[in-house]
């Protein structure tokens, strides 16, 4: 019988964060995504309407790593009525070699968050201006703390803005951050003042039409768009995509699907044929980066499942490093 | 935090086998299946070709159920040069209003092996003549045990014959069997000899090319087709299924895609719009099972997610009513 680590989010919050290692395997799992080989089914959708809940299923087996992460994402939308987070769940990480469960991370999320930050900071290493004098953020959440603590592992940001709908939480999440990060951060009154003064913008909410246009971007800003993930959410307007100097994509088919790329494609502002270069693709230099100080560049993230294999592969070797975690015999 | 339970293999055997309660709710699950509402996405396969291994992730949420399961079954074919068993895995009991893990279920394919035969038992009850003189199982592995021991949960089976392609396997099977069960059991020397003596016979085996004909059947007879469940298998000629009196799948787009019926559709023994009655209507009386003592009656069963939820959460009940398994604060 094989012995498996069972882990918790508060052992898994000392095994994972958004720092350069969680960049640096991020990063890697995308380059071997473009290299081939790599097994990414289409994300398994469990809906459950009568609760207002859904599960989301993500795997990937990536060839040279010696695991793969199955993860499990339930998210029932109606669960802050009763006290619950809406967002839980866990991965389960398997023995590349045998399939043998290996450990069974029980991240709430938690993980998620961090390999999505992760690859903030890859897409901005490559698409980035040098200098980012101002980042702006349009959201208040998770995503927007842990991608401008992401960008800052990549490039020195001077000061960002934050916007978001609700100005309290706006200003809530700047105070934090600016804390956090020791650099001026301010709540912007609306999303227009907060794009036009940034070289770096991040969109990270679930919104379900625009709320980012194409004439409030400056010559040379990079746009992460991470917010979509489900054929619903529509955070930019399709003019940023289709006059965008460079756009990349973190997987072509997921983000033709899912992700801001579709919204362009169906209102015709893009062919549907379209071939944007993949994240990996300009990692492993196949395709440019930021090939000149005034292009605008697009990155769309809709999460991958090499990412979760990624993430759950350093978090168990940390917790190896760090004696964490309970052992089962199954 | 939510609190989850851990249950090992080892509990689990304490919380679920093959018996009546498993039949019931295993049925119950059909039966809903059946009215609607169930919600079972395709199922999630990913192929780690370079070590011959596969993962498949089955989910079905069942209303009236108070939990749902995912299960996640790798199996990797070169285990067993390493000492290790092809088949693990686990699932994961989600509560049903609001998402949350309420149990991991380390059971290493346990569970799928008892809900498995359980829905043999379902089929039997509704398809198998009133007495079984002998019935016939073709293979010598976990199903043919526990098949049989759930035919006789349902019928009176008097005596039964073993074969499979190593006999030692079939010799060693039947010795079991006739302790465990108190009947006699024989190995027979071909599969042909088996099936011309029964009345009901059980396919187990996970052939690649028919082991079952027609002209061996003797009407009267009831078929259960269990071991095919990935598009490669096929237990049965497609004569089987095109000649019988009564045709039952567990699941009609799971069958033509990866049952028996995909064969009989592929090779032209029945057309491919034809709507076999699923196991549920038949449960719930709204298509007949078995209508005249002669007819020869088949059942195509490729396994379903709602069985998994079902046997899940009979786990979990006898789990909390035992006392067992660990909690763990995630």
């Amino acid at each position: 019988m094989p012995e498996i680590t069972i882990l918790t989010e508060q052992e898994l919050r000392q095994c994972a964060a958004v720092d350069a290692g969680a960049v640096e395997i991020v990063s890697d799992a995308f380059s071997r995504l473009a290299r081939g080989g790599v097994q990414m089914p289409p994300v398994m959708r469990l809906d459950v309407a009568e609760h207002n809940g859904e599960v989301d299923v993500k795997t990937a087996y990536v060839p040279g790593f010696d695991g793969f992460a199955i993860k499990v994402s339930p998210g029932f939308f109606d669960n802050p009525k009763l006290g619950l987070a809406s967002v839980n769940g866990l991965m389960i990480l398997h023995d590349s070699r045998t399939g043998v469960v290996r450990a069974v991370m029980l991240d709430n999320g938690y993980l998620t968050d961090v390999r999505t930050a992760a690859a903030g900071a890859v897409a901005a290493r490559h698409l980035a201006p040098e200098r980012v004098g101002t980042a702006a953020v349009l959201g208040a959440g998770v995503q927007a703390r842990l991608q401008l603590k992401a960008l800052t592992l990549v490039r020195p940001v001077e000061r960002a803005v934050i916007w978001a709908r609700d100005g309290e939480k706006a200003r809530a999440c700047a105070g934090e951050l600016a804390d956090e990060l020791g650099i001026p951060v301010e709540a912007a009154a609306d999303a227009r003042t907060a794009v036009e003064q940034a070289q770096a913008v991040i969109t990270t909410t679930p919104a379900g039409s625009p709320i980012l246009h194409w004439d409030w971007l400056q010559p040379g800003t990079h746009v992460t768009c991470m917010g979509s993930d489900a054929d619903s959410k529509n955070e930019v307007a399709p003019a940023v995509l289709a006059n965008a100097d460079g756009l990349v994509v973190d997987s072509r088919s997921q983000c033709a699907a899912m992700g801001e790329l579709h919204h362009a494609i169906a209102q015709g502002a893009l062919p549907a044929d379209i071939q944007p270069a993949e994240l990996g693709q300009v990692i492993n230099g196949e395709l440019p980066g930021r090939q000149a100080a005034d292009e605008v560049t697009v990155a769309d993230l809709t999460g991958t499942g090499v990412q979760d294999t990624a993430i759950a592969v350093r978090a168990e070797r940390r917790a190896t490093e760090l004696g964490l975690g309970t052992r089962v015999q199954a």
